[in-house]
């Protein structure tokens, strides 16, 4: 029932963008972008659980408080975090200034940094670039390639997708943008209580209730973004943002229904694909592998064991090294913060479990090395403790990661 | 009052020691070690909080039941762990080949191994080097060298210290040899309740109460090697092991008293050197790093702070790259389990301070770097909540480590 379509975040009706260089990025490339609905839109977020949030990071939050919002800005190239009160100055002045340019309230802006944190922004160049920035919005592929470009920091791709859903006898679409990389093990949740900067930015032409948009949100971030780590350093500037304006005019979607099922399930796609999408374009990622933790007593122990090994630095030079050095597997699960019962555990690399009770399980060692050897990873946990599972994405530690992390910002 | 002594662990009266290769170290260096006391021994231990213990773990746990022991053997180069109930009994026929070749009871042995994790041990090679092991057993420097050399892995130096001090008219000799280099994050405690391999076996002559030897390690290990992280990745075999012979004739050492503190004291200053001088040697290490954090609510709380930042891979790849990016300190310390206060956060990098509040504090970048260039660097953090400190001590992320951790096993 799901379509691919074209135009990213343009894809859904009533929606424009652009991105341009303003001035923030030394490499010259395109760092501020806009993404504007012709209309007020129901709006949700999800916000970075860093205890230390950047500037536009708590503007939000205080922006959704009725839940409406109409066009979404970004820059990348500066964090605008740790800069104090002329930081919070600097990010409202964006918001009024892209409000001024698309004619509209600053209240219906929502706002959003990557880059370096502590540097004081370069507001003037945002500004001057506003207006440039408006009056090139536009629908098509390029306007969204042009918005997915003027987020990027470390990325090497850009991160975009659309698709369309059937509801309620009409269509609707979704499209939706995105960047990370590096500094990446979100944790977001609506109210920004727990790192990585990862950015995304779905549209939405569905009319749906506020507390849906919300809750399919919360839903759809818990099971893509939630679920991957890089680095295991949490940002300060995390977010995923919806704006949905309704356009569409479906049958407006409600909680707990078949239709909200239909979106949620479309919404869910789109954002473990761009989770997906940040974890191949990862830091220095040479592998892509995934983690998948069963039987555990509840999801929250899955996702801490699995982030556990995802998050070890030896399990990730292994995984760069193609060594299938499982013992390093089940020390990180020895030392998650959930309690496990050793007799109980297993551990698959692949197909071929490893790890029986607590006793190592003889497999050929070049069966091993040739699944560790292939680009795509699947290691398999069984806790034997309850039925609750989860997924999480993850990628290795290569020389070429401490090589970009390490290299001066200049 | 404290002195320097030669001679490492065989500086106490009545210990020898011995180290030999018996055959599972690849490299053919020593792999087998033995220390033994003249008589029997006060003896206490800690042990990694990892809940998959390697089998000398598990034993030493039962062991030490009654407090006491007379000698330790260790072997490196496997780490006889998650090897099933072969692995125990492997590790059972090295402790009664110890007690065998030293004519005393196996309940008087403790064991140690180090390294790969899940593979079988050698154990014909250890019972069969045991008789040689034992027969070689001497004091003086290159005894205890030997001793040190045998417990080393990805280690390049040995690490030994031997100090006496005066209690009550007597002179007391403490002697101690450690190991480690990666898998380093330990936490232990008594009853080996939470991550690395290293080990410490530390001799005394002291007259000293059983509870008074459990209280003064617990003190020790606590300020020293559980405030040490390399990767983040805790052992299956951490231990910290304490023999008291009493052979220096000294009145009794009780808790809460000043020979205690004395006592402490000497065995503190033995810990922290000998867990410094593990972070001089980690893996790949260019740095070494003091990270202070001042006025937390609890010392736990402090300890977490520290090791949030010492754990990061993005400040450790800054210090690799002598970049005095203090976004990312900032950034890890947002994301630590622990409840801060923006607006009362400093941070420091050498004497500058870098963040007060929730704002950045303008450096010059030159002094900044200079400091990041220089081997030992101190990173202190008030978080102006309490009055509770802790000091910790971790090394940068460097290509060289991802190089030794991603070579093949073999």
């Amino acid at each position: 029932m799901k379509e691919l379509l074209k135009g990213g975040i343009t894809a859904p009706l009533g929606f424009k963008a652009n991105g341009i260089f303003c001035g923030i990025k030394k490499s010259k490339k395109r760092d501020l972008m806009l993404i504007a609905s012709d209309s007020p839109c129901a709006a949700a977020g999800v916000f970075t659980t860093n205890q230390l949030k950047a500037a536009c990071v708590q503007f939000n939050l205080k922006q959704l408080r009725n839940n409406q919002a109409q066009a979404i800005m970004a820059n990348s190239g500066n964090a605008n975090c740790l800069t104090g009160p002329s930081g919070k100055r600097h990010n409202l002045m964006m918001a009024e200034s892209a409000a001024k340019a698309l004619g509209i309230s600053p209240a219906m802006i929502l706002t959003a940094s990557t880059g370096v944190i502590g540097q004081r922004l370069p507001i003037d160049r945002v500004t001057e670039g506003m207006q440039e920035l408006a009056d090139g919005l536009r629908t098509g592929p390029q306007a969204s390639e042009d918005a997915a470009q003027a987020i990027l920091t470390t990325d090497l791709v850009c991160k975009e997708k659309a698709l369309k859903i059937r509801v309620g006898g009409r269509t609707v679409r979704i499209g939706a943008i995105s960047k990370g990389s590096g500094m990446m093990h979100p944790y977001m949740t609506a109210n920004g209580q727990k790192h990585a900067t990862m950015l995304c930015f779905v549209t939405t032409d569905a009319v749906i209730g506020e507390a849906a948009l919300k809750s399919a949100l919360n839903t759809a971030v818990g099971r893509s973004f939630n679920m991957i780590s890089v680095d295991g350093d949490q940002s300060t500037n995390d977010m995923v943002l919806v704006l949905a304006n309704g356009k569409a005019r479906n049958p407006i979607i409600r909680e707990k229904t078949p239709e909200f099922r239909i979106f949620l399930a479309a919404l869910e796609d789109i954002c473990i694909d761009m989770a997906k999408a940040m974890i191949h374009d990862a830091e220095g990622a040479t592998k892509f592998v995934e983690i998948a933790v069963k039987n555990a007593k509840t999801a929250e122990d899955a996702r801490a064991v699995a982030m556990s090994i995802g998050c070890s630095n030896l399990v990730k030079t292994a995984l760069y090294g193609c060594d299938p050095n499982w013992g390093r597997i089940a020390a990180s699960i020895g030392y998650a913060s959930v309690v496990i019962d050793p007799s109980r555990l297993q551990i698959k690399i692949g197909p071929y479990v490893v790890l029986k009770g607590d006793q190592g399980v003889r497999q050929k060692e070049a069966q091993l090395a040739k699944i560790f050897r292939k680009e795509e990873i699947r290691v398999t946990v069984d806790l034997g403790l309850g039925t609750k599972n989860a997924v999480i994405w993850t990628s290795d530690l290569s020389t070429q990661y401490v090589k970009i992390n390490s290299a001066y910002r200049t």
